[in-house]
């Protein structure tokens, strides 16, 4: 994935050799200074007294307080009782279903999706309400410490919208289904309106990167699969999936056809870097062996399947099989919070459950999932989720004056006891979009108030008449 | 229960018949007006524009703002925005292990207890360590909307202490464990030490239960536990026990006694409606018998559980039961947060992964464990955890501006989406603690400086030279 939009659109931002080195003498438009400083979430080193330094969208410099630049600098903004990391890389979102949120709680998948979610989206999805329910969801991630997305909907030409106006980065899948659609009534006509939306994105706004999301093996014939994969390899953009979310999508595969979902989308030639499979609950041994020699990266959203009594996915053997695996929230609908601190609690806790299994899924390994190992499950530019010189500056401040946060014995702590209320500040390719809480680049209660306004409809759909 | 020390004390509150009706014209200290209501947690209850009214330390109104009291109304709060509802009831703590927060992540319950949990314990609980770890632990239960622990440790006059200082509502249990313990070095005095506690704090405060925590059925000789049985009987408080929580637990009580570590408190006479089973991850269906005839009660500790891998308790069964049964965090060490709306969505979530049961444990049923079903479980005064006249004054209010609450289809919204930090106001026994996310009652920075510097000790405790 290495030429996808996002990076192509970095080309123009490459540094000279050297320039990561802030002692160089870069001009440094930010200096975050006296913070706590994880650099790279997932190993051990910690920085207690440390500096970051930014260069345009670029990390110019991290390290110790004693090394910090002097001069040259910009804006400065002191971290002190903070604690600095990469922002977290939500790998599976469907950002407008924040209207559907509570619409239909504790209920499996198939009626989920078939009676409640299906129906109000026939009803209610529309362009205003994909850009107004996006430019919520984007507050909730943003607010809770979210610097990447990779979302998939109708109409996402408008999440893409919505992620730029806020100053969210995304990886952006326009939908493909095999039956009427918002935004694609005729399903024979679903590759033509992902194309359009992909030549519209390419290389157009260093925040997005275009991408396909073909909803499903069991609601996409096997040649629309094959027609949206060809779309995106021939655009080089990622193909994201869901598969082997539910054991009935299993049976439902596999009895026909004789082989799993897995072994399905391996079998139409769809499996390959530039694919992530979402969910893979049910991948067996052969499935994860399928994933691992295509090189598919993974997206968990284990909140989802949990609530929709979907299943367990088989985190710790995916890692075990070097597969990419990232950690998504799936949408608000099914999980039903964006806060990654809460996703990020609740897989590494999940997996202990068996009795025996208490290194199950660490808490080290949570954080790389949630940070650069989603960033290169989703094909982003090298070095995104780390705070290293030349890595994109997508970072966050966590506030470590709270009372849940004492005493700290380590990063673990982010997992175990941190909150997306603990994020003070967010900065993205550069730019700070939340400061103190406040979300700089949008009118919250305007928002709100819109999606409140929308959720009447939602209501009077469940109570007709 | 209805004779422990907390409804005792509250006898001097009788009101007069009538007098929980605030258009009777009783004088209202507190007044909470224009919030959204959740008066019974569980119950679809929900008064969309209503008031709260407070005399002294009971709720004397609660209904519409179409017949809010007018008049004689000492303090008014504007709740516009924000729901009300009742505080969160802590059914299991052991509060001054904020200290051990992180300090072994990742290992079964047997290894962090004996080898890490243990040591640490002998060498650094104080009567100081646990008065200001557990200012730590009380602070983070406020702020996360808690307004009442059932707390379990050593020196627990000093957890009491805290408790009463900040203004939590605590049932307090002095452990009585069969080795040389911090405060009872003599093992053969541990019911004495108990004895004494229970004689300062009967009848002193109205926040205060006195109770005894026998630690396990393998850390307690059954003589021992039939004695702490017979002095909670004696003073009328509760027994807190932990029990089943793990499979070693299970084989360790059950190959030399032929009886699970439920059938053998049974057959000691230690269940009685007056005591409170913690975890009970391993009762089997014939213990669930014994615990529903016995009237025992139980409290659950999800996330704990999960992350020391002892297992997921049988919560939908018990409930099936009839069994009183509320939800515990356990201590920060295990947890390792205090936040009972993580723990509600952790619960909510846990027991529907499995596939095909998306009805378990729904949300409205997790709300009423988090409130008054765990009072019930406690022994509360009756009434405690729900907004009605007459009820101790325990509650919370919950900010509903935040994106990650909208749009609003009802109360689930809470436990799926909720957390600690939206959390505004607590009141507790009539008394504001918490106002606008402020702790009114304690220099916070001045605890966690405490905390901190206790907690260089654990550090050099876990790399000794």
């Amino acid at each position: 994935m290495g030429n996808n939009g996002s990076s192509q659109k970095a080309g123009s931002e490459t540094r000279e050799p050297g320039a990561g080195n802030a002692s160089t003498g870069d001009a440094i438009d930010l200096l975050i200074t006296n913070c706590v400083i994880l650099p790279v979430p997932g190993t051990a080193q910690l920085i207690s007294h440390g500096y970051v330094a930014i260069a345009g969208s670029r990390i110019v410099g991290v390290g110790p307080m004693a090394q910090c630049p002097q001069g040259g600098i910009r804006t400065v903004v002191d971290g002190q009782g903070q604690l600095a990391m990469p922002g977290l890389v939500n790998g599976h979102c469907h950002a407008p279903m924040t209207l559907f949120r509570g619409l239909a709680d504790d209920l499996d998948l198939v009626t989920w999706l078939h009676q409640h979610i299906f129906p109000a989206e026939s009803a209610l999805v529309s362009p205003e309400m994909v850009y107004w329910c996006s430019r919520l969801a984007v507050a909730e991630m943003l607010l809770s410490g979210t610097t990447t997305v990779a979302d998939g909907y109708f109409f996402e030409e408008e999440v893409a919208r919505a992620c730029v106006e806020v100053g969210l980065r995304c990886v952006a899948g326009q939908a493909v289904i095999d039956f009427p659609a918002p935004g694609a009534p005729d399903p024979t006509r679903n590759i033509e309106v992902a194309e359009a939306f992909i030549e519209r994105w390419l290389d157009r706004d260093p925040l997005v990167t275009p991408a396909v999301f073909a909803h499903a093996p069991y609601t996409c014939a096997n040649t629309t699969l094959q027609r949206a994969k060809a779309l995106a390899s021939r655009y080089r953009v990622p193909l994201f999936i869901h598969a082997a979310e539910t054991r009935s999508e299993q049976t439902l595969i596999a009895e026909p056809r004789g082989r799993t979902p897995i072994a399905h989308l391996d079998a139409l030639g769809i499996l390959d870097r530039d694919t992530v499979c979402v969910h893979c609950v049910w991948a067996d041994v052969q499935d994860l062996e399928l994933l691992r020699i295509s090189g598919s990266a993974v997206i968990s959203c284990p909140q989802s399947n949990a609530k929709l009594a979907s299943g367990r996915a088989p985190l710790p053997l995916m890692r075990d099989h070097g597969i990419r695996v990232g950690l998504g929230t799936d949408g608000a609908a099914s999980n039903n919070s964006l806060d990654l601190f809460r996703e990020m609690g609740f897989a590494a806790r999940l997996h202990k459950v068996n009795p025996g299994r208490p290194a199950e899924l660490p808490a080290p390994a949570v954080l790389a999932m949630a940070t650069h190992q989603g960033a290169e499950a989703l094909g982003l530019p090298a070095e995104t989720g780390r705070l290293v010189a030349g890595a994109p500056a997508d970072l966050i401040l966590v506030s470590l004056q709270q009372p849940h946060l004492q005493p700290m014995h380590g990063a673990n702590l982010l997992v175990y006891s941190g909150s997306g209320a603990d994020v003070r500040t967010v900065i993205i390719n550069g730019r700070m979009v939340v400061e103190d809480r406040a979300l700089l680049t949008m009118d919250l209660a305007e928002t709100c108030a819109r999606v409140r306004r929308l959720a009447r409809s939602t209501v009077s759909l469940a109570n007709p008449g």
